[in-house]
């Protein structure tokens, strides 16, 4: 059986990654794929524990040490539980956030550096990288917009943080894309949900046109 | 302010150690120390969440490398909230299970090898070490005995694990105590929990007759 692919949809806050990753999905499975959407942190019974703590931490909140290292078991059980099984037996997977996630936030953002996030990586997910990884550039303001429009009362412990923080998140995730373009497309972001969803699939050459 | 001192007391399922953490604790404190008794994984809000799904994990289990990341995680929670403020305020900090304990169970039965334990201490912790470890090593035949005797229900996931992964974890104790003289001492834990504590007094030269 042809191992499936493995695609991440990145970018920060507001972005518009989940509605992608459900549409990227349908369409996937439009063009007759097995396809598993899944997120991170999550997708797994034990993962979507530790996200519940990472978002809503009892106490006075994780240290970014805490933090990367929750990361890393979360996906460590997803890897190991899903995503590797998925894609053995023939299936491609959309997942929404994966490690650049980590590598932006806590490796970048949060000051630990990327070697350690990778390290995290290595010993937890033996270093599982997406076949392709989908980056949605937002500009700030059109960010500010979306997520003043969400109906969700508080923002959680990392998408409450300041516009700082999340401006370096961007930036790593700009640095990641421009070191691996092999691995990244950078898509536009902004506009409605069926523009960016049909840059996305002209991104990963998936359009009636290109499809096999 | 003088650092107050680390000691942790380390052994497999039923050797006594949180009774002894306990008696220890309070012979520091007829000394004139001032001391926090506290334990792993736990010791903090955060790190006791995440104890609670480790002993008790949601879904099919942890895999080894998560369930690795999970005591890391709580152990860098426990570090930056507890136990390095109070040893920097000049408190004697004894802990019933520390980094050993990971060093034997998930790295020496679990698989995982010693120097991927000692690499997510250094990112979780700064590879803290404690000033003194003290191993109780009792008779498997005896624990076996004390086991049998708790009144405890079900075993947690790792307590439950079978007589092959225990003794291992024993052996793999009784290789870091050999290897390290300088930082262990091994404490006969047969007897009654007096006689056990009388012992560990000596062990750590906290007699009367030695005391400062």
């Amino acid at each position: 059986m042809t191992r499936g692919r493995f695609i991440a949809l990145e970018g920060g806050e507001g972005t518009g990654k989940s509605t992608q990753a459900r549409l990227l999905a349908d369409a996937l499975a439009a063009l007759g794929h097995s396809v598993t959407v899944t997120r991170e942190p999550g997708g797994t019974e034990g993962a979507e524990a530790i996200r519940a703590l990472l978002l809503a931490p009892p106490g006075r909140g994780w240290g970014p040490r805490a933090e990367a290292l929750l990361f890393a078991a979360a996906r460590s059980d997803h890897v190991e539980k899903l995503i590797r099984p998925a894609l053995d037996a023939g299936q491609w997977v959309v997942c929404d956030r994966f490690l650049d996630s980590s590598r932006a936030y806590q490796g970048g953002a949060g000051g630990l550096g990327d070697d350690t996030i990778m390290v995290l990586h290595d010993i937890g997910s033996g270093g599982l990288l997406p076949d392709m990884t989908v980056l949605i550039d937002v500009a700030p303001d059109t960010v500010t917009m979306r997520l003043a429009a969400r109906d969700k009362g508080v923002a959680d412990a990392i998408g409450g943080r300041g516009g700082e923080y999340h401006a370096n998140v961007a930036h790593a995730f700009r640095r990641f894309a421009a070191a691996a373009p092999g691995r990244f497309v950078t898509v536009d972001g902004e506009g409605t949900p069926e523009e960016v969803h049909h840059r996305i699939l002209a991104a990963l050459a998936l359009l009636p046109d290109n499809a096999a």
